[in-house]
């Protein structure tokens, strides 16, 4: 069955489309037609039970294009018994979140007539993307007309044609109606207010609504950073203690912040329905590979991996190897330094003007070095990442992020040292002009007309995908690096963010609605390890900032004939902040109360309806 | 009706007897009548429903005994219906840890015929203690016959009792059988072996199991400790390696230790149905006072009280009160370094007998005055936590430990400084000895002849209420600070640690099975608060090593020159080694994997029951 179909044609489609499908153009017809009949097929028979249907774009400016191109959609029914496959937790009549079952559909707040309108089109994309994922091989030992492509009962059929590029991509479908009302209420209003998360995260997820959640949240918190560095700028301080005061302010602040945003996030979270969702409780990634057993937690069928052996892998191959690439990036450094020594020497003897140009060459071959270093760092931590075959998203993204950050570390230490601000600046300036000639283009061709369905989906299909939240979390890392680590030399950099982020917050949100495919939506309850890898810069921060303050002529004055007593002093006052934050974190509880009481209760009313319903199988044995 | 009763005699009580009841011997009648009659009650009148008879002793001596002792018993089915109420967990059917429920009591892996031994002893004492905590004021306005005893709907009646003398003590009775067969497989065997902790636990509650546990976890742990240290102790070392070695291995020792104890208690509390209690779902602590009202979580009547006015409580009162006795204690230490100097100064213009003898003064005082400060401060930490009015017996143990560590650091830390070790072995010492004289007594009298019932009762009343084991606790923390904090110096404390330990491990069982009124078994998941402690010691101790290190004359000749550069190259090992703690403690995950499961499996069966029986409420409603 082939058919063309839009919005505006005649032959419409019988659902609405949600997600898109694109195969290579050469994909033999018989693996077509076994991959749409096991996705229309029936749950019972291992199907996705989806709806699926073909586009047919014609041909434009003698190019042909692409014939296999499928739109996916569902009934509203599959949708519903999908969200329970998924659990997702939905506000119940009595106000707390629970686990939507579709038998007690009714019970739930905002369920109205057969239940249109009660998922959102997110939720209903990432339903389908998680139906697509799970659809597992059963008795084919490979993919119809592709020997090669060998399956074995529980692999993941969707992830085995994208590791061969039989599947090119699959992505949700914007939503233009919906898009609209997002933009308008988020970026496109003048007045200062507050972002629209709950629409951000009806539209784009929870993973994507914490993330602007956080920079909103960091942004705001850096105001009186900000305004007490002002001052600090305007008038040359000379004095001491303000010196100490400010340090302690910026270490009391980073911790409290960091505290405070955990409660922040475990209120959205709470209200999102994803703080009770158990990890254990998740299928796994699509990537997870391994022999066909029992979930020992669930009593689902799901490849199962021992973990000992990811534990090997992670002990004896990639921590190894990261500590290696670290020695080496600490090595190229200390060739930069001599480089440099050897460049001012040289322009020392003659100082002239190709000398002095000769002063910027190391730093340029170093940055260029690092930076080719990195990309290539990257690509070795993800696919060691996959190697080590985490069975959930969240668990592979931290091990991700960890890898990069303590590579980073070096390149964020190095580049402050060496006041290469400008240095770290510059590049990313380049990218954001970059970003804004795509900007225009895209601007121009999508307008705010209404296109036909084949037109929209031939626009989306050629747009760039949204790699996740990384490198946004990564920037406002780095934006926290600078604020905190050398806070007290240089007590402007709150400013400098601030006025940054708020520049940010629109182009992020423009990105997200205009440059790039559309993601799938992506349940989350906190922002993950980023906690951690925060956390853990802000007790370097301590560190550092008693290392300057104890270095700084001012203070050393102080201590004229003793450097002895000096070091000693400022090592006390470090150990003391040290303390004083680990018990200011250990204070603060992560959950705020009222969130608490409600997860006590759920738990609560849970094992209270286990104990009836094992009473209740008590009685059925009995009569 | 007043009975005597005893196993021996013929008018056999038609209970086994649980707990002792002892009220003042001039309780007026009516007071009596009334709580034996709510005590008698059915549960739906708001009683207890448990049996009471009272004891009558013979006059001894021409003394006369008190009158008002009475015992407390149960039926099976009462007690059945108990362990539903306090939230026991017991092996089901599938080798998981599950909610004991009466009704499906027959899927519990060791529930036999009717019930009977399903229970522990301990259990059942523990379940009629609830009982009896949880027996609440209903309309009464005051205690009948006490005018001044005031009442109010959901007072806890016992607690009221207890705090205006008119309940005297009440404790659960010695199984003269159990323990018999309990003391002989603990300490009477001779060859060496692990303690039953199973039993321990059967007889004495998951609290004092866990103490043994930790105890022997921790002496065994310090073996390898022990035979470090004794080479270390004979060939007198002069090697600035040797010296580094041993403080890195203590300190990677303190951490895996610490965590490996979390798994090990982890795995034992799972196993004895602990690890799953929610704090939430407990009952208020009988002492907890408030406005009745309905706990949010279980929605059970019962007293509450804001957290908001205990939070000012804490921090307005208690932990300025703590701050100041610790600045007290630090310029109490000042003046007694003042006398010490003084002393020293007087002995050195004029060394003979006397001025030797004078050397001394200060420390004695100084101890003397130490120990009635520490008294008066116990004493007033005590009342403190009480006064905060926590919710749950854990929370109120917690916040106690914590108050009395804070002030016991500058007793350690003073103590070892000034190497006064033996003056702290010698309160111990001659404590043990008082505790040797009262075992011989209790010996003579107990033996092990079959005592009758009222001669049992008469003696057990009589005997000392053993406090909990935050003694002995406190003993073992002390102990440990001894090892891990000045261990390069000294290393042979890790050897006298497990010689004491060895011996202490035969006086704490025979003290609790002789010396002791038999405690109520608490339950317990972990050590609780002894855990940060412990941990908390263990990063002070990283802090005291490098900084004996670096005062070690050997180290310090490796740097005759600068000791800058010293003082550096020691604070920065000192951050490595506590950043590899940190994350020493981070990779090791508190709960083993397999318990992680089954633990996960018990929510995930819990959530999909609430599931069910939401959509059983649902068709109740449609049908």
């Amino acid at each position: 069955m082939q058919l063309g179909l839009s919005f505006s044609d005649s032959d419409v489609s019988s659902f609405t489309p949600l997600v898109v499908l694109e195969l290579a153009d050469d994909t033999k017809a018989e693996a077509i037609t076994w991959l749409l009949n096991r996705i229309r097929d029936k749950q019972q028979n291992g199907g996705a039970e989806l709806l699926v249907d073909q586009l047919l774009f014609p041909a434009q400016d003698g190019q042909k294009s692409n014939p296999n191109v499928f739109v996916v959609g569902s009934t509203l029914q599959r949708l519903l018994n999908g969200a329970e496959d998924v659990g997702l937790f939905k506000e119940f009549q009595d106000g707390t979140m629970r686990g939507f079952t579709y038998v007690n559909r009714e019970s739930f707040r905002d369920f109205n007539g057969d239940g249109e309108g009660f998922l959102s089109n997110a939720e209903c994309q990432y339903i389908i993307k998680h139906e697509l994922d799970t659809l597992r091989a059963k008795n084919e030992e490979h993919v119809p007309g592709y020997p090669k492509l060998k399956l074995y009962p529980g692999k993941s059929v969707v992830r085995r044609l994208q590791s061969k590029g039989v599947l090119v991509q699959y992505f949700p479908l914007h939503d233009k109606e919906d898009l609209k009302r997002l933009s308008f209420s988020w970026y496109k209003k003048i007045k200062l207010s507050f972002q629209p998360l709950d629409d951000i995260r009806h539209y784009f997820g929870e993973g994507l609504a914490l993330y602007f959640g956080f920079l909103e949240y960091f942004t705001y918190a850096l105001v009186p950073m900000a305004l007490i560095g002002i001052p600090y700028y305007l008038f040359d301080w000379e004095d001491y203690d303000k010196y100490v005061l400010f340090a302690v302010f910026n270490l009391v602040w980073s911790t409290v912040f960091l505290e405070v945003w955990k409660r922040c996030s475990a209120t959205l979270a709470y209200g999102w329905g994803t703080l009770s969702r158990k990890k254990a409780f998740e299928e796994p990634r699509a990537g997870f590979h391994g022999a066909l057993g029992f979930n020992p937690v669930t009593g689902r069928e799901e490849p199962v991996y021992p973990s000992s052996k990811r534990q090997l892998r992670i002990y004896l191959v990639s921590v190894p190897f990261v500590l290696l690439c670290l020695y080496l990036s600490f090595y190229v450094m200390m060739i930069y330094f001599d480089m440099e020594h050897w460049a001012i020497s040289i322009y020392n003897e003659s100082p002239n003007f190709a000398t002095s140009i000769l002063l910027f060459v190391p730093s340029i071959i170093y940055a260029v070095v690092i930076e080719i270093m990195n990309l290539l760092y990257r690509y070795a931590a993800e696919f060691l990442t996959d190697w080590e075959n985490h069975r959930l998203e969240s668990s592979f993204q931290n091990h991700l992020v960890l890898k990069v950050l303590v590579s980073l570390a070096t390149l964020l230490i190095t580049s402050q040292i060496l006041n290469q601000v400008m240095e770290a600046f510059l590049p990313y300036w380049l990218q954001r002009r970059r970003n804004k000639k795509v900007h225009k283009r895209m601007r121009r061709i999508m307008g705010d007309k209404e296109l036909p369905l084949l037109e929209q989906v031939q626009l989306e299909t050629e747009m760039n995908t949204y790699l996740g939240t990384f490198d946004d979390y990564l920037e406002q890392f780095l934006l926290f690096g600078y604020v905190s680590l050398f806070s007290c030399v240089y007590p402007l950099a709150a400013v400098l963010v601030v006025l940054n982020n708020i520049t940010e917050v629109y182009s992020d949100a423009f990105k997200m609605c205009h440059v790039f495919k559309r993601p799938f939506s992506e349940p989350a309850a906190n922002i993950g390890v980023w906690q951690l890898a925060f956390e853990t810069m802000s007790i370097i921060a301590v560190v550092t900032n008693c290392g300057l303050i104890g270095l700084s002529p001012q203070v050393k004055a102080y201590f004229p004939e003793s450097e002895t007593q000096l070091i000693l002093i400022v090592v006390a006052i470090e150990h003391v902040l040290l303390a004083f934050k680990f018990i200011l974190a250990f204070v603060i509880p992560d959950v705020p109360k009222h969130i608490q009481v409600k997860l006590a209760k759920l738990e609560f009313d849970s094992l209270e309806a286990l104990k009836k319903r094992m009473s209740g199988h008590f009685t059925l044995y009995c009569t």
